[in-house]
């Protein structure tokens, strides 16, 4: 099976400041190869408070999903919180492939970055 | 050999708007360290659409070909959607090693990111 | 047990100049996925000096911990030299994911870039 | 030992145009945890020319040296050519961490990105 189920990005942060009319977002961008839908776990960590636990999503087999963090809600409605530093650790009930990017519009130009999420065996 | 015959990329995308002088645009760009050519073939999956799967490229022994998504055409003469989120699968014939970069000038000042591809066994 | 006791990123600059109201920086983002306290200790490799080890951090169990070089200092109050080349080592207690990201705020707009730390077995 | 003797970054690029103070570049960002002087080889490859071997370059034992891509040249005074694609192997006689990093300012905000190296076993 190609993947894992479970990948890591310490680096998180919404950018609270958009200009221009592209928001500054991030994205958990996953691929599923396998034949079964990926049912899809987000966990929040943060500096000074409890994990985050509640928030899913899914992927469905032979599909990609550029899971936006600005727009992702958990079970009780809540946001991910912006201008606050977290990590993720993303599970899956199969395996996938996680990658994370960061796209910001807070100066006049916008910035991206991206790296490949730290697979866990 | 050098390198593995398999590579992961999910966070694709092309900027649809471009200012200035440079096209926006993605590479998957690719080192042959082989004796052999490599016959490649790349499969783009979507969120809702089905995979496109007849992209083919190659690249030479001992060459690197930086792959330029936004000229790449199938069989049928298809290109890649533009403004559309998908993810990349890259298949060789031999050995190689998969890098991914994009260029965005979609705003005053281009913004660039990239990242290994993400290898298979 | 999940990720590395020991993570090497060999690009490291501390950009001298800053544009606007955000400050040209980088940070070492940690995620503490143990039960225990993950006491970290940074070590600043340079092209002609000797090595200066004496930066120490922390961070939580469950907690992640953006750890903000331009901010850091050293058991003698030393900071880490600005506009110079250097790389890190990051040590831990306790097994840690290690992520490394630059803001560079010396033009009109920001660039950024991050990768995974490279992490020894 | 800490680290591979050989690196691979399939992405190199020299941006031909500079706006402002800083000048268009790459590095390949190297980490010598040993105790030994690391001896470096930089092979070339292009997408429709034979590869450029002969370019050298050394890091000393716990030193990092940012090798500065536009200010390389081989045995011969040759310069690494700018605004053509290319793919980098790097050989060192003791172990290293390689990671590599462009600088683009063909437009008027500059724009970062880096990876770590591809190591080879």
């Amino acid at each position: 099976m190609i993947g894992k189920k479970t990948w890591i990005i310490p680096d998180g942060f919404l950018q609270p400041k958009s200009i221009g009319n592209q928001i500054s977002h991030e994205a958990v961008c996953v691929l599923n190869l396998t034949d079964q839908l990926a049912e899809i776990q987000l966990t929040f960590y943060f500096e000074d408070l409890e994990p985050m636990e509640r928030f899913f999503s899914e992927c469905g087999s032979e599909r990609t999903h550029h899971i936006r963090l600005d727009k992702l809600t958990d079970q009780q409605g809540k946001e991910v919180p912006r201008d606050v530093p977290y990590a993720i650790k993303v599970d899956s009930t199969v395996p996938i492939i996680v990658q994370h990017s960061r796209l910001d519009t807070s100066q006049e130009a916008l910035a991206l970055f991206t790296t490949m999420g730290f697979p866990i065996e």
